[in-house]
Parts: structure tokens; C-alpha cells; sequence
């Protein structure tokens, strides 16, 4: 997608270590516009799937996949890393390394938003490792839901997560692709 | 505003203690139209108070914020709980009571997303006790910004944050004020 890859070339910086700090217009401070653009974009390309609803992790994938449901007219979930008193005794969780924070980082999804059957639509920020998104797919296979569809933002494609989602055999798509980043800058794939 | 108040009487649950879980649209699942509406409605109401962005406290407040934003066309910045790898050593962090978790919250922003001089539009999901938008309105002030208006989705009255705030002599709307829950529901104000 033009306009992110344009944004990320204006405003994303290499951190070395493989992170990409995005924090001026999705991590931190937010382009409502941008967001806009790319959930009508995860709608287009995910129209197909006849997902009901969409699936995402706070804190960076909300913004996204807000836009999204948006535009496909479904809810969106997010999955809570602590259990807030409104949450009943009894949940999912799964635990999910955190490639950014270097730790293990909870998932929890309220039975009551994720019934059996759902047609889930996985939305993230990144997809990187794939470790969040897999987290995601555990919660949502352990409630009975089916996983339709896998979007991202920004894929790192050199961190392998579409290899290790592949066993899903669902559309895996990414509005920008990075193949390499390093003192040269970033480099975008097709 | 009269969708958001259909939906809480619809699906708004109240749990005793002031509790008022709202997780099937704001809090966990989101009701994206509805939310949309939500931030159209802001931006109608602070359409004179000319913000140049506006402020929120993740992780309930990201997606009004981010359709008030959408709708004002300007960014929004959410205040960080944890600090991110991605963020400057130095940052603006300030300490607020969390009245659902009973903790001591952080809440950080990076200066380089709240520039002096800036006019600022803070929205959130709640106005309660007003501890969240005390912590914020202070992350604005130490950055040397402007506070130039306060919007809440729902207001629980009774528990004092309009009074708490109303030194800054800035407009303070909700969508929908609660003036009272107990065993016989869930009582609206004006």
C-alpha cells in the first residue's frame, strides 16, 4: 500500500536490533487518516473470508483493527494482557513472547466474545516473528472460532511469521512488506 | 447522545462498586459504527475549541480518541502504561490511581508527540473520578501544551471528576451522563 510505505519511508527509523520504530503515526501517536486508508484496505482484501468478526491484541493492533471492523461492519475484540475486574472468572489465555519488550506477555479473550463458530479476521500492527498472531490463533481455535484470514500492517519478512503461519492455510496478506533494514536504510519487498 | 445510551441499557452491566462493565462494545469487544458515531459526535461538540491533536490513556480510550481524531483530522497520542523500546530516554510520566485495578498507574508520552504550544483535546471512554484525565492534563502541562477541552463516552456523575477538573475552565462534555446504578438499574442525568 502506497501511502504507508510513502510514511514509513518519511517517518519510520531503524533501531537496529530489527525494530522499526513507527511511533509518529501508528505505535505511539496515530495517522487517523492512514488508519482509515489501511482498514478500508484490509476490507478490500478481506472481503472474501465472510469473516464475523475481527481479532486483535492491545495495544498497537486496536487502531487498525478498529478501521477494519469498521469497514467490514463486524466487532472487534482485542485481547486483554491483564484481566480486568469486569471480566469473568473464567477465560482464555494463552501466553506469547514479546519480540519488542523481551518478555512473556498474556493473551485473554472473554468467552463471551469469541463464540463457537465465529469467523475470526486476525489484524495486527506487525507481523514479524508471528508469535503474537500465533498467541491470537491459540485463543481463537481454543473458543471454537475458525481463523479466516491474517492481516498486518507491516510485515518483516526476514523474522519468518508467514512460514510458521502457513500451516493455517488461510490468506495471509500485509499492506508493506520489509525485506531487509540496515545502516542503508529500509528495503520494501513487492 | 442517544445510540450510546440505547446501547448501555441494552448491554451495559451494572457489577456494584460503581462498576459498570460496558465490555461488549467499548472495553474488550468494540463496536466499531458505534464508536464512529462517537467520534463524529466529538468532533461536532469541540469543533470550536480548534485542537491540533488529541491526547488519551491506553488502553479503553484508543478507540473514541482515534474517531474523534479521524473526524477532527488531526493526530491522536496515546499516553503509554509501559515504556516502549522504541520511546526517547527521556520522556513526560506522571502516576495515576487506577479506580478499576486499584493500582497505581504510569502513564508516559514522548515529547516528541506533545510539542509546546500545542492544543489539546483529550478524550476517553470514561469520566469518573477524573484521576486518568488529571494524569493526562498534567502530561500536557509539564510538555507546555494547552489543554483546550475534556470529552468523555460516559460521565458517572456521582463520582466527582467534572468538579475535580473544572479549574481549568476548559469545555467538558460526555455523550452520556449516569447519575446513579444500584440494584434497580442504571439511572441517566440530563
Amino acid at each position: 500500500m502506497l501511502a504507508l510505505k510513502e510514511k514509513i519511508n518519511q517517518e519510520g527509523c531503524y533501531l537496529g536490533r530489527g525494530i522499526l520504530k513507527v511511533d509518529s503515526f501508528i505505535n505511539h501517536q496515530v495517522d487517523p487518516t492512514l488508519m482509515e486508508e489501511c482498514g478500508k484496505e484490509f476490507a478490500r482484501i478481506f472481503a472474501d473470508v465472510k469473516a464475523s468478526r475481527v481479532l486483535t491484541a492491545e495495544i498497537s493492533g486496536i487502531a487498525p483493527a478498529l478501521m477494519a471492523a469498521y469497514h467490514l461492519h463486524v466487532p472487534v475484540v482485542y485481547a486483554r494482557k491483564t484481566k480486568p475486574v469486569t471480566m469473568p472468572d473464567t477465560v482464555y489465555l494463552t501466553v506469547a513472547p514479546s519480540h519488542t519488550k523481551g518478555v512473556m506477555t498474556d493473551l485473554i479473550v472473554s468467552p463471551e466474545f469469541l463464540p463457537r463458530g465465529e469467523r475470526v479476521l486476525i489484524i495486527d500492527d506487525f507481523l514479524a516473528s508471528g508469535n503474537t498472531i500465533q498467541g491470537l490463533v491459540r485463543l481463537a481455535q481454543a473458543a471454537g472460532a475458525e481463523v479466516v484470514g491474517i492481516g498486518a500492517l507491516i510485515e518483516k519478512s526476514f523474522e519468518g511469521g508467514r512460514e510458521a503461519l502457513a500451516y493455517l492455510k488461510v490468506p495471509i496478506h500485509s499492506l508493506v512488506r520489509i525485506d531487509r533494514m540496515d545502516d542503508t536504510g529500509i528495503h520494501f519487498g513487492d
